[in-house]
Protein backbone atom coordinates (compact mmCIF):
# COMPACT_ATOMS: atom_id res chain seq x y z
CA UNK A 1 0.00 0.00 0.00
CA UNK A 2 1.27 3.35 -0.54
CA UNK A 3 -0.21 6.70 0.59
CA UNK A 4 -0.95 9.17 -2.72
CA UNK A 5 -1.29 13.31 -1.79
CA UNK A 6 -3.09 15.75 -4.27
CA UNK A 7 -3.30 19.06 -4.99
CA UNK A 8 -6.57 19.54 -6.29
CA UNK A 9 -8.28 22.87 -8.00
CA UNK A 10 -12.24 22.87 -8.91
CA UNK A 11 -14.76 25.29 -9.98
CA UNK A 12 -17.47 24.37 -7.22
CA UNK A 13 -20.64 25.53 -9.47
CA UNK A 14 -21.70 22.32 -10.19
CA UNK A 15 -20.83 20.18 -7.70
CA UNK A 16 -22.73 19.61 -4.10
CA UNK A 17 -19.68 20.46 -2.17
CA UNK A 18 -16.70 18.28 -1.15
CA UNK A 19 -18.16 15.53 0.90
CA UNK A 20 -20.04 12.62 -0.54
CA UNK A 21 -23.59 12.63 -0.40
CA UNK A 22 -26.20 9.92 -1.67
CA UNK A 23 -26.95 10.62 -5.39
CA UNK A 24 -25.19 14.15 -6.12
CA UNK A 25 -22.53 14.52 -7.39
CA UNK A 26 -19.42 15.60 -5.16
CA UNK A 27 -15.89 16.85 -5.92
CA UNK A 28 -15.02 13.06 -3.50
CA UNK A 29 -16.99 11.25 -4.98
CA UNK A 30 -16.33 11.74 -8.27
CA UNK A 31 -12.46 11.30 -7.17
CA UNK A 32 -13.42 8.16 -5.53
CA UNK A 33 -14.86 6.66 -8.74
CA UNK A 34 -12.16 7.70 -11.18
CA UNK A 35 -9.15 6.62 -8.64
CA UNK A 36 -11.23 3.09 -8.82
CA UNK A 37 -11.96 2.76 -12.68
CA UNK A 38 -7.71 3.94 -12.63
CA UNK A 39 -6.23 1.79 -9.95
CA UNK A 40 -9.12 -1.23 -10.24
CA UNK A 41 -8.80 -0.71 -6.14
CA UNK A 42 -11.82 1.37 -4.35
CA UNK A 43 -9.98 3.73 -1.96
CA UNK A 44 -11.32 5.97 0.19
CA UNK A 45 -10.25 10.12 -0.50
CA UNK A 46 -9.59 11.81 2.56
CA UNK A 47 -9.29 15.65 2.32
CA UNK A 48 -7.97 18.59 4.06
CA UNK A 49 -11.40 20.53 4.02
CA UNK A 50 -14.62 19.51 3.49
CA UNK A 51 -15.85 22.49 1.37
CA UNK A 52 -19.37 23.44 0.80
CA UNK A 53 -21.54 22.95 -2.24
CA UNK A 54 -20.63 26.38 -4.80
CA UNK A 55 -17.28 26.87 -2.76
CA UNK A 56 -14.30 26.98 -5.46
CA UNK A 57 -10.96 25.83 -4.17
CA UNK A 58 -7.24 26.28 -5.81
CA UNK A 59 -5.37 24.57 -3.17
CA UNK A 60 -7.40 21.26 -1.97
CA UNK A 61 -5.76 18.91 -0.29
CA UNK A 62 -6.57 15.05 -0.22
CA UNK A 63 -5.03 11.40 0.46
CA UNK A 64 -6.12 7.95 -0.54
CA UNK A 65 -4.26 4.69 -0.05
CA UNK A 66 -3.85 2.05 -2.39
CA UNK A 67 -1.92 -0.98 -3.68
CA UNK A 68 -1.63 0.10 -7.09
CA UNK A 69 1.51 -0.15 -8.69
CA UNK A 70 1.14 2.25 -10.81
CA UNK A 71 3.49 5.66 -10.41
CA UNK A 72 2.12 8.83 -8.95
CA UNK A 73 2.95 10.90 -12.00
CA UNK A 74 0.74 8.42 -13.90
CA UNK A 75 -2.26 8.17 -11.55
CA UNK A 76 -2.50 11.84 -11.65
CA UNK A 77 -2.23 12.12 -15.31
CA UNK A 78 -4.47 9.39 -16.03
CA UNK A 79 -7.31 11.37 -13.71
CA UNK A 80 -6.70 14.52 -15.37
CA UNK A 81 -7.32 12.57 -18.64
CA UNK A 82 -10.46 11.42 -17.49
CA UNK A 83 -11.85 14.11 -14.56
CA UNK A 84 -14.38 16.80 -15.56
CA UNK A 85 -12.56 19.73 -16.97
CA UNK A 86 -13.43 21.77 -13.94
CA UNK A 87 -11.70 19.75 -11.49
CA UNK A 88 -8.07 18.99 -12.24
CA UNK A 89 -5.06 17.30 -10.22
CA UNK A 90 -1.97 20.01 -9.91
CA UNK A 91 -0.05 17.74 -7.92
CA UNK A 92 0.70 14.30 -7.36
CA UNK A 93 2.89 12.58 -4.47
CA UNK A 94 3.84 9.67 -2.42
CA UNK A 95 3.66 10.39 1.21
CA UNK A 96 4.42 8.88 4.58
CA UNK A 97 1.96 6.52 5.59
CA UNK A 98 1.62 9.12 8.87
CA UNK A 99 0.62 11.62 6.85
CA UNK A 100 -3.12 13.61 7.32
CA UNK A 101 -4.30 16.54 5.26
CA UNK A 102 -6.00 17.94 7.88
CA UNK A 103 -4.48 17.08 11.13
CA UNK A 104 -1.11 17.80 9.97
CA UNK A 105 -1.97 21.29 8.29
CA UNK A 106 -0.66 23.95 10.64
CA UNK A 107 -2.46 26.88 8.56
CA UNK A 108 -4.96 27.21 6.13
CA UNK A 109 -6.32 30.40 4.27
CA UNK A 110 -9.62 30.94 2.39
CA UNK A 111 -10.56 34.23 0.47
CA UNK A 112 -13.86 35.37 -0.21
CA UNK A 113 -15.15 38.13 -2.88
CA UNK A 114 -17.90 40.63 -2.82
CA UNK A 115 -18.82 42.95 -5.74
CA UNK A 116 -20.32 45.96 -3.66
CA UNK A 117 -21.68 47.70 -6.90
CA UNK A 118 -25.37 47.93 -8.04
CA UNK A 119 -24.71 46.05 -11.47
CA UNK A 120 -21.72 43.72 -11.44
CA UNK A 121 -20.59 41.53 -14.71
CA UNK A 122 -22.61 38.52 -15.93
CA UNK A 123 -18.94 36.60 -15.84
CA UNK A 124 -18.63 37.45 -11.63
CA UNK A 125 -21.49 36.29 -10.51
CA UNK A 126 -20.23 32.55 -10.02
CA UNK A 127 -17.16 33.99 -8.26
CA UNK A 128 -18.86 36.77 -6.32
CA UNK A 129 -21.12 37.87 -3.84
CA UNK A 130 -23.16 41.00 -5.31
CA UNK A 131 -23.60 43.71 -2.17
CA UNK A 132 -25.62 46.52 -3.62
CA UNK A 133 -25.87 48.52 -0.40
CA UNK A 134 -22.92 50.53 0.19
CA UNK A 135 -20.33 48.94 2.71
CA UNK A 136 -18.21 51.20 5.20
CA UNK A 137 -14.98 49.79 4.90
CA UNK A 138 -13.38 51.27 7.87
CA UNK A 139 -16.63 49.78 10.26
CA UNK A 140 -15.55 46.57 8.91
CA UNK A 141 -11.78 46.70 9.15
CA UNK A 142 -12.30 47.68 12.94
CA UNK A 143 -14.37 44.63 13.60
CA UNK A 144 -12.05 42.47 11.90
CA UNK A 145 -9.49 43.11 14.17
CA UNK A 146 -11.87 41.37 16.99
CA UNK A 147 -11.42 37.80 15.12
CA UNK A 148 -7.53 37.90 15.22
CA UNK A 149 -6.23 35.64 17.67
CA UNK A 150 -6.93 32.46 19.37
CA UNK A 151 -11.15 31.93 20.19
CA UNK A 152 -14.30 29.94 20.56
CA UNK A 153 -15.64 30.58 17.41
CA UNK A 154 -19.05 28.61 18.37
CA UNK A 155 -20.75 32.19 17.69
CA UNK A 156 -19.69 31.64 13.91
CA UNK A 157 -20.24 27.94 13.83
CA UNK A 158 -22.98 26.28 11.24
CA UNK A 159 -25.92 24.06 12.16
CA UNK A 160 -24.99 20.01 12.54
CA UNK A 161 -21.15 20.59 13.37
CA UNK A 162 -19.42 17.67 15.11
CA UNK A 163 -16.20 19.20 16.42
CA UNK A 164 -13.70 18.31 19.23
CA UNK A 165 -13.83 21.96 19.74
CA UNK A 166 -14.63 25.26 18.57
CA UNK A 167 -11.73 27.07 19.43
CA UNK A 168 -9.53 28.33 16.51
CA UNK A 169 -6.53 30.80 16.02
CA UNK A 170 -7.04 32.95 13.03
CA UNK A 171 -3.61 34.03 11.90
CA UNK A 172 -5.08 37.24 10.21
CA UNK A 173 -8.17 38.78 8.04
CA UNK A 174 -7.31 41.39 5.70
CA UNK A 175 -10.09 43.11 3.75
CA UNK A 176 -8.52 44.47 0.41
CA UNK A 177 -9.98 47.48 -1.60
CA UNK A 178 -9.86 46.65 -5.44
CA UNK A 179 -10.82 48.91 -7.98
CA UNK A 180 -11.66 46.16 -10.74
CA UNK A 181 -11.48 42.42 -10.82
CA UNK A 182 -9.94 40.62 -14.84
CA UNK A 183 -11.13 37.78 -16.28
CA UNK A 184 -10.24 36.18 -19.29
CA UNK A 185 -8.17 39.42 -19.96
CA UNK A 186 -11.06 41.98 -19.49
CA UNK A 187 -10.55 44.34 -16.59
CA UNK A 188 -14.16 44.98 -14.87
CA UNK A 189 -14.49 48.07 -13.29
CA UNK A 190 -15.86 48.49 -10.25
CA UNK A 191 -15.73 48.33 -6.14
CA UNK A 192 -15.18 45.13 -4.73
CA UNK A 193 -13.57 43.49 -1.85
CA UNK A 194 -11.37 40.49 -0.95
CA UNK A 195 -11.63 39.04 2.63
CA UNK A 196 -8.56 37.09 3.09
CA UNK A 197 -8.75 34.85 6.17
CA UNK A 198 -6.06 32.49 7.49
CA UNK A 199 -6.28 30.06 10.57
CA UNK A 200 -5.23 26.78 11.91
CA UNK A 201 -7.81 25.34 11.01
CA UNK A 202 -12.17 26.19 10.67
CA UNK A 203 -15.43 25.20 11.47
CA UNK A 204 -18.25 24.83 9.62
CA UNK A 205 -19.61 27.93 7.43
CA UNK A 206 -17.11 29.88 9.59
CA UNK A 207 -15.35 31.99 6.97
CA UNK A 208 -19.07 32.47 5.38
CA UNK A 209 -20.82 33.87 8.72
CA UNK A 210 -18.00 35.93 9.45
CA UNK A 211 -18.03 37.36 6.09
CA UNK A 212 -22.01 37.54 6.85
CA UNK A 213 -21.65 39.38 9.84
CA UNK A 214 -18.85 41.97 8.37
CA UNK A 215 -21.36 42.57 5.82
CA UNK A 216 -23.64 43.18 8.37
CA UNK A 217 -21.30 45.75 10.45
CA UNK A 218 -20.44 47.85 6.92
CA UNK A 219 -24.17 48.24 5.89
CA UNK A 220 -24.52 49.54 9.39
CA UNK A 221 -26.98 46.90 10.96
CA UNK A 222 -24.30 45.72 13.67
CA UNK A 223 -21.76 48.25 15.38
CA UNK A 224 -18.96 47.45 14.76
CA UNK A 225 -17.38 47.49 18.57
CA UNK A 226 -20.43 44.22 18.61
CA UNK A 227 -18.04 42.32 16.66
CA UNK A 228 -15.95 40.94 20.76
CA UNK A 229 -19.56 40.75 21.83
CA UNK A 230 -20.98 38.15 19.40
CA UNK A 231 -17.59 36.34 19.50
CA UNK A 232 -17.63 36.65 23.23
CA UNK A 233 -21.71 35.57 23.87
CA UNK A 234 -20.68 32.13 21.62
CA UNK A 235 -24.36 32.54 20.55
CA UNK A 236 -24.77 32.02 16.79
CA UNK A 237 -28.02 34.30 16.43
CA UNK A 238 -25.90 37.32 17.66
CA UNK A 239 -24.07 37.17 14.40
CA UNK A 240 -25.15 38.35 11.03
CA UNK A 241 -26.23 35.78 8.06
CA UNK A 242 -23.83 32.85 6.12
CA UNK A 243 -22.79 35.12 3.09
CA UNK A 244 -23.46 32.74 0.00
CA UNK A 245 -20.76 29.54 -1.03
CA UNK A 246 -20.02 31.27 -4.44
CA UNK A 247 -18.27 33.87 -3.42
CA UNK A 248 -15.73 31.65 -1.34
CA UNK A 249 -12.54 30.11 -2.53
CA UNK A 250 -10.14 28.00 -0.37
CA UNK A 251 -7.14 29.06 -1.45
CA UNK A 252 -4.27 27.25 0.17
CA UNK A 253 -3.10 24.09 2.73
CA UNK A 254 -0.02 24.56 4.81
CA UNK A 255 2.16 21.69 6.11
CA UNK A 256 5.42 21.91 7.75
CA UNK B 1 -43.97 53.50 -30.12
CA UNK B 2 -39.63 54.32 -29.08
CA UNK B 3 -37.17 52.00 -29.97
CA UNK B 4 -34.95 51.38 -27.08
CA UNK B 5 -31.12 50.46 -27.56
CA UNK B 6 -29.49 47.62 -25.54
CA UNK B 7 -25.86 46.80 -24.66
CA UNK B 8 -25.60 43.24 -23.06
CA UNK B 9 -23.13 41.32 -21.44
CA UNK B 10 -23.66 37.39 -21.38
CA UNK B 11 -21.92 34.85 -19.86
CA UNK B 12 -23.21 32.23 -22.70
CA UNK B 13 -22.58 28.85 -20.44
CA UNK B 14 -25.95 28.53 -19.67
CA UNK B 15 -27.36 29.29 -23.14
CA UNK B 16 -28.22 27.69 -26.58
CA UNK B 17 -27.35 31.17 -27.79
CA UNK B 18 -28.93 34.36 -28.89
CA UNK B 19 -31.86 33.37 -31.73
CA UNK B 20 -35.27 32.05 -30.24
CA UNK B 21 -35.52 28.35 -30.80
CA UNK B 22 -38.43 26.18 -29.45
CA UNK B 23 -38.13 25.20 -25.40
CA UNK B 24 -34.54 26.57 -25.04
CA UNK B 25 -33.40 28.78 -23.36
CA UNK B 26 -31.97 31.77 -25.50
CA UNK B 27 -31.14 35.41 -24.92
CA UNK B 28 -33.47 36.65 -27.16
CA UNK B 29 -36.13 34.32 -25.78
CA UNK B 30 -35.38 35.54 -22.46
CA UNK B 31 -34.96 39.50 -22.68
CA UNK B 32 -38.43 38.94 -24.69
CA UNK B 33 -40.30 37.81 -21.41
CA UNK B 34 -38.41 39.64 -19.38
CA UNK B 35 -39.86 43.05 -21.39
CA UNK B 36 -42.69 41.75 -21.64
CA UNK B 37 -43.03 41.50 -17.97
CA UNK B 38 -41.86 45.13 -17.39
CA UNK B 39 -43.56 47.07 -20.50
CA UNK B 40 -46.76 44.91 -20.61
CA UNK B 41 -46.49 44.77 -24.35
CA UNK B 42 -44.87 41.93 -26.87
CA UNK B 43 -41.62 43.29 -28.24
CA UNK B 44 -39.42 41.52 -31.08
CA UNK B 45 -35.69 42.14 -29.57
CA UNK B 46 -33.26 42.08 -32.61
CA UNK B 47 -29.46 41.44 -32.23
CA UNK B 48 -26.44 42.81 -33.73
CA UNK B 49 -25.09 39.28 -33.58
CA UNK B 50 -26.61 36.09 -33.16
CA UNK B 51 -23.90 34.25 -31.18
CA UNK B 52 -23.88 30.64 -31.07
CA UNK B 53 -24.79 28.80 -28.03
CA UNK B 54 -22.32 28.35 -25.52
CA UNK B 55 -20.53 32.08 -26.97
CA UNK B 56 -19.77 35.01 -24.36
CA UNK B 57 -20.41 38.64 -25.56
CA UNK B 58 -18.84 41.76 -23.61
CA UNK B 59 -20.85 44.26 -25.80
CA UNK B 60 -23.76 42.71 -27.47
CA UNK B 61 -26.25 45.07 -28.91
CA UNK B 62 -29.91 44.79 -29.47
CA UNK B 63 -32.97 46.97 -30.00
CA UNK B 64 -36.73 46.80 -29.84
CA UNK B 65 -39.61 49.17 -30.35
CA UNK B 66 -42.21 49.46 -27.19
CA UNK B 67 -45.10 52.14 -26.82
CA UNK B 68 -44.32 51.92 -23.01
CA UNK B 69 -44.24 55.23 -21.37
CA UNK B 70 -41.32 54.13 -19.32
CA UNK B 71 -37.92 56.04 -19.48
CA UNK B 72 -35.16 53.97 -20.37
CA UNK B 73 -32.73 54.13 -17.57
CA UNK B 74 -36.39 52.73 -16.01
CA UNK B 75 -36.72 49.74 -18.13
CA UNK B 76 -32.86 49.06 -17.69
CA UNK B 77 -32.89 48.83 -14.12
CA UNK B 78 -36.02 46.32 -14.29
CA UNK B 79 -34.50 44.30 -16.60
CA UNK B 80 -31.07 43.99 -14.65
CA UNK B 81 -33.76 43.47 -11.30
CA UNK B 82 -35.33 40.68 -12.90
CA UNK B 83 -33.11 38.99 -15.35
CA UNK B 84 -30.70 36.09 -14.26
CA UNK B 85 -27.30 37.34 -13.41
CA UNK B 86 -25.13 36.02 -15.90
CA UNK B 87 -26.99 38.40 -18.48
CA UNK B 88 -26.56 42.04 -17.83
CA UNK B 89 -27.73 45.33 -19.40
CA UNK B 90 -24.69 47.49 -19.52
CA UNK B 91 -26.19 51.06 -21.19
CA UNK B 92 -30.23 52.02 -22.41
CA UNK B 93 -30.51 55.28 -24.86
CA UNK B 94 -33.66 55.68 -27.51
CA UNK B 95 -32.28 55.28 -30.65
CA UNK B 96 -33.78 56.85 -34.19
CA UNK B 97 -36.25 54.97 -35.46
CA UNK B 98 -33.96 54.09 -38.60
CA UNK B 99 -31.02 52.44 -35.85
CA UNK B 100 -30.65 48.89 -37.04
CA UNK B 101 -27.85 46.85 -34.77
CA UNK B 102 -26.75 44.82 -37.51
CA UNK B 103 -27.18 46.42 -41.02
CA UNK B 104 -26.01 50.29 -39.68
CA UNK B 105 -22.56 48.32 -37.34
CA UNK B 106 -19.54 49.68 -39.42
CA UNK B 107 -17.03 46.91 -37.46
CA UNK B 108 -17.73 44.26 -35.15
CA UNK B 109 -14.74 43.02 -32.96
CA UNK B 110 -14.38 39.22 -30.93
CA UNK B 111 -11.82 37.41 -29.55
CA UNK B 112 -11.11 33.64 -28.54
CA UNK B 113 -8.72 32.30 -25.89
CA UNK B 114 -7.15 28.84 -26.19
CA UNK B 115 -5.45 27.00 -23.53
CA UNK B 116 -2.47 26.07 -24.83
CA UNK B 117 -0.94 23.87 -22.04
CA UNK B 118 -1.38 19.69 -20.94
CA UNK B 119 -3.18 20.64 -18.16
CA UNK B 120 -5.56 23.95 -17.87
CA UNK B 121 -7.18 25.38 -14.24
CA UNK B 122 -10.15 24.30 -13.10
CA UNK B 123 -11.33 27.66 -13.49
CA UNK B 124 -10.60 28.39 -17.16
CA UNK B 125 -12.39 25.53 -19.14
CA UNK B 126 -15.59 27.74 -19.87
CA UNK B 127 -13.62 30.18 -21.45
CA UNK B 128 -10.97 28.63 -23.62
CA UNK B 129 -10.48 26.48 -25.71
CA UNK B 130 -7.54 23.77 -24.24
CA UNK B 131 -5.27 22.46 -26.48
CA UNK B 132 -2.41 20.30 -25.64
CA UNK B 133 -0.40 19.99 -28.37
CA UNK B 134 2.19 22.60 -29.17
CA UNK B 135 1.20 25.04 -31.07
CA UNK B 136 4.07 27.17 -33.59
CA UNK B 137 2.98 30.45 -33.19
CA UNK B 138 5.17 31.79 -36.62
CA UNK B 139 2.96 29.04 -38.92
CA UNK B 140 -0.33 30.87 -37.50
CA UNK B 141 0.68 34.57 -37.70
CA UNK B 142 1.81 34.14 -41.28
CA UNK B 143 -1.37 32.38 -42.86
CA UNK B 144 -3.38 34.90 -40.41
CA UNK B 145 -1.88 37.79 -43.26
CA UNK B 146 -3.76 35.64 -45.86
CA UNK B 147 -7.22 36.60 -43.87
CA UNK B 148 -6.93 40.01 -43.43
CA UNK B 149 -9.01 41.68 -46.36
CA UNK B 150 -11.97 41.84 -48.59
CA UNK B 151 -12.29 38.07 -49.59
CA UNK B 152 -15.31 35.50 -50.41
CA UNK B 153 -15.42 33.95 -47.06
CA UNK B 154 -17.10 30.82 -48.09
CA UNK B 155 -14.56 28.49 -47.03
CA UNK B 156 -15.10 29.34 -43.46
CA UNK B 157 -18.92 29.49 -43.44
CA UNK B 158 -20.99 27.07 -41.69
CA UNK B 159 -23.62 25.44 -43.03
CA UNK B 160 -27.72 26.23 -42.94
CA UNK B 161 -26.51 30.15 -43.70
CA UNK B 162 -28.60 32.23 -45.69
CA UNK B 163 -26.81 34.99 -46.47
CA UNK B 164 -26.83 37.81 -49.56
CA UNK B 165 -23.52 37.62 -49.88
CA UNK B 166 -20.32 35.95 -48.14
CA UNK B 167 -18.14 38.48 -49.07
CA UNK B 168 -16.94 40.13 -45.79
CA UNK B 169 -13.83 42.53 -45.14
CA UNK B 170 -11.63 41.59 -41.91
CA UNK B 171 -9.63 44.96 -40.98
CA UNK B 172 -7.32 42.88 -38.58
CA UNK B 173 -6.54 39.67 -37.25
CA UNK B 174 -4.16 39.53 -34.30
CA UNK B 175 -2.51 36.55 -32.26
CA UNK B 176 -1.44 37.48 -28.89
CA UNK B 177 1.26 34.87 -26.89
CA UNK B 178 0.13 35.20 -22.93
CA UNK B 179 2.05 34.04 -20.63
CA UNK B 180 -0.88 34.08 -17.79
CA UNK B 181 -4.98 34.72 -17.57
CA UNK B 182 -5.94 36.35 -14.81
CA UNK B 183 -9.15 34.92 -12.72
CA UNK B 184 -10.63 36.49 -9.91
CA UNK B 185 -7.91 37.86 -7.85
CA UNK B 186 -5.80 34.39 -8.94
CA UNK B 187 -3.56 34.43 -11.79
CA UNK B 188 -2.99 31.26 -13.78
CA UNK B 189 0.65 30.60 -15.86
CA UNK B 190 0.70 29.05 -19.09
CA UNK B 191 0.60 29.74 -22.76
CA UNK B 192 -2.42 31.17 -24.09
CA UNK B 193 -3.16 32.23 -27.03
CA UNK B 194 -5.52 35.13 -27.87
CA UNK B 195 -7.44 35.41 -31.14
CA UNK B 196 -8.86 38.85 -32.26
CA UNK B 197 -10.68 39.54 -35.44
CA UNK B 198 -12.26 42.85 -36.46
CA UNK B 199 -14.48 43.20 -39.90
CA UNK B 200 -17.55 44.19 -40.97
CA UNK B 201 -19.10 41.14 -40.22
CA UNK B 202 -18.89 38.05 -39.61
CA UNK B 203 -20.76 34.66 -41.79
CA UNK B 204 -22.02 31.79 -39.65
CA UNK B 205 -19.21 30.26 -37.58
CA UNK B 206 -16.58 32.05 -39.43
CA UNK B 207 -14.48 33.16 -36.12
CA UNK B 208 -14.82 29.64 -34.89
CA UNK B 209 -13.98 28.01 -38.32
CA UNK B 210 -10.69 30.57 -38.72
CA UNK B 211 -9.66 29.55 -35.15
CA UNK B 212 -9.99 25.86 -36.17
CA UNK B 213 -8.22 26.40 -39.53
CA UNK B 214 -5.04 28.37 -37.70
CA UNK B 215 -5.26 25.71 -34.89
CA UNK B 216 -4.82 22.97 -37.58
CA UNK B 217 -1.44 25.01 -39.14
CA UNK B 218 -0.28 25.94 -35.60
CA UNK B 219 0.04 22.10 -35.11
CA UNK B 220 1.77 21.57 -38.55
CA UNK B 221 -1.40 19.24 -39.89
CA UNK B 222 -2.18 22.11 -42.28
CA UNK B 223 1.17 24.28 -43.89
CA UNK B 224 0.50 28.16 -43.49
CA UNK B 225 0.76 28.88 -47.27
CA UNK B 226 -2.60 26.70 -47.79
CA UNK B 227 -4.56 29.84 -45.95
CA UNK B 228 -4.28 31.70 -49.42
CA UNK B 229 -5.59 28.35 -51.24
CA UNK B 230 -8.32 27.76 -48.87
CA UNK B 231 -9.87 31.01 -49.25
CA UNK B 232 -9.93 31.01 -52.88
CA UNK B 233 -11.20 27.91 -53.30
CA UNK B 234 -14.33 28.62 -51.60
CA UNK B 235 -14.68 25.18 -50.50
CA UNK B 236 -15.39 25.14 -46.55
CA UNK B 237 -13.68 20.98 -46.55
CA UNK B 238 -10.61 22.36 -47.47
CA UNK B 239 -10.29 24.19 -44.11
CA UNK B 240 -10.38 23.34 -40.38
CA UNK B 241 -12.61 22.18 -38.03
CA UNK B 242 -14.82 24.59 -36.24
CA UNK B 243 -13.49 25.82 -32.94
CA UNK B 244 -15.78 24.93 -29.64
CA UNK B 245 -17.94 27.81 -28.83
CA UNK B 246 -16.83 28.64 -25.11
CA UNK B 247 -13.96 29.92 -26.25
CA UNK B 248 -15.28 32.82 -28.12
CA UNK B 249 -16.30 36.30 -26.83
CA UNK B 250 -18.20 38.93 -28.70
CA UNK B 251 -16.58 41.77 -27.67
CA UNK B 252 -17.28 45.11 -28.91
CA UNK B 253 -19.90 46.59 -32.19
CA UNK B 254 -19.19 50.20 -33.58
CA UNK B 255 -21.30 52.60 -34.91
CA UNK B 256 -20.56 55.70 -36.51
Amino acid sequence: MKKIKLLIEYDGTAYHGWQIQKSKPTIQSILEGHILRITGVKSKVIGASRTDAGVHALGQVAVFSTPSMLEPETIGKALNATLPYDIRIRKVSEVNDAFHPRFDAYKKSYFYIIANQRVSSAFLYRYTWIVQQPLERAFMKKAAHAIIGTHDFSSFQGARSSVKTPVREVFSLSIEDLKHIDFMTARFKGDFLKIRIEANGFLRHMVRNIVGTLVEIGRGRISSHEMENILESCNRRLAGPTAPAHGLFLEKIMYE
